[in-house]
């Protein structure tokens, strides 16, 4: 694995190329050559051989990248194969809607529990795992040690929850609440989805597109 | 309304800046330094007057921000108050979580029809809006013209589906699938959410920070 630094955006475009390749192994190709993986994924082929050299260049010359070994090696990159013992704060709609929507298990996470403050959800079982009332939090950490939170709490709940969770080990947050935690805690990982503020940058997009159509 | 080209990282915080401005307008606060700004968001003073100073530059010297008047001028450039009709397409446990999660309203977007292949939903209502069959997509674009349309459909469903919605004259796509229709429609405007790219961004993070961890 690379210890060089490496830049934010390269880091971004990482699960992209990984789910591509992913698609085109699906699809039986075997190898695929810088110009082919732009045209498809609309980057210009010069960026594509820039960011996968950052890693140490995979492609050879006159052959094209191999997809699996390519794939394989992001996925090592990514540290997809690092196991992530985790929990979902907030079983209301959104976090249902994220553990039923997305392929934990071959990212490396492991849904080990999930809490909620609201009574009435306590019992009930989510793909397999019990919903707990948020009182039992600190007694479950202690004793399985998850890593990562996903984090579907209103925003209100979000910072005293945060400090709890941090106290009790949790490294890396997932967070789709509106609290910002990395300006809070600095040392521990954080991947936000701000669902409204892509919303508002759809808007600002519409609304170029109209006064781009009113010069024409 | 700016005309000069704003770089797209702008424009990537404007929505956080309308946040944050909210938030502060809500507590009672109604002027704020680029100083006290830059605490609370976790960036540079500078790059906070840098921001603003794109659409034209907001503060006074020695007053600082008005919270709620700036709030407004970056409503107006994000284009909030565009009415946009919108529908959203599949509303399986993703596209229901979005709907009864996101203040759609306030940002311009009215629901004004909800679509899905499974006949199974038909009739049903979410949010006061009944679910119909996706055949009956044609009939209600001509008649109600919707500008925007949310995609909660699986990539293999996409494709065909992005290509109708165009046909039909949907302009923007706040897009949950993992088709990429910036790739195959430049001419839309695409919001995408790959949730997915989000939760293998926070694996590589994890793992930078065991490696850093490792190395102390």
């Amino acid at each position: 694995m690379s210890e060089k630094q490496v830049s934010a955006s390269v880091i971004r475009r990482l699960p992209r190329y990984y789910r591509f390749l992913g698609m085109l192994a699906e699809n039986g190709i075997q190898r695929i050559s810088s110009g082919e993986l732009s045209a498809k994924m609309g980057l210009t082929a010069s960026q594509i051989r820039q960011d996968l050299n950052c890693f140490g260049g995979f492609g050879q010359q006159g052959y094209g990248y191999n997809v699996a070994a390519l794939r394989e090696e992001i996925g090592k990159i990514l540290g997809l194969s690092l196991p992530k013992k985790t929990i979902l704060i907030g079983a209301g709609n959104l976090g249902r809607a994220i553990l039923a929507h997305m392929a934990f298990a071959e990212k490396g996470f492991s849904i080990v529990g999930i809490f909620d403050r609201d009574e009435g959800f306590a019992g009930e079982r989510l793909e397999g795992v019990a919903i707990q009332h948020t009182d039992a939090l600190e007694e479950f950490c202690r004793k399985e040690k998850p890593s990562v939170a996903i984090l579907c709490v209103p925003k209100m709940a979000s910072q005293d929850m945060v400090r709890r969770l941090v106290d009790l080990g949790i490294k890396g947050f997932w967070n789709f609440s509106h609290y910002d935690i990395g300006v809070h805690y600095p040392d521990v990982a954080v991947e936000n989805v701000h669902l409204g503020d892509s919303l508002m940058t759809l808007c600002y997009e519409m609304q170029a597109l109209e006064n781009q159509k009113g010069r024409e």
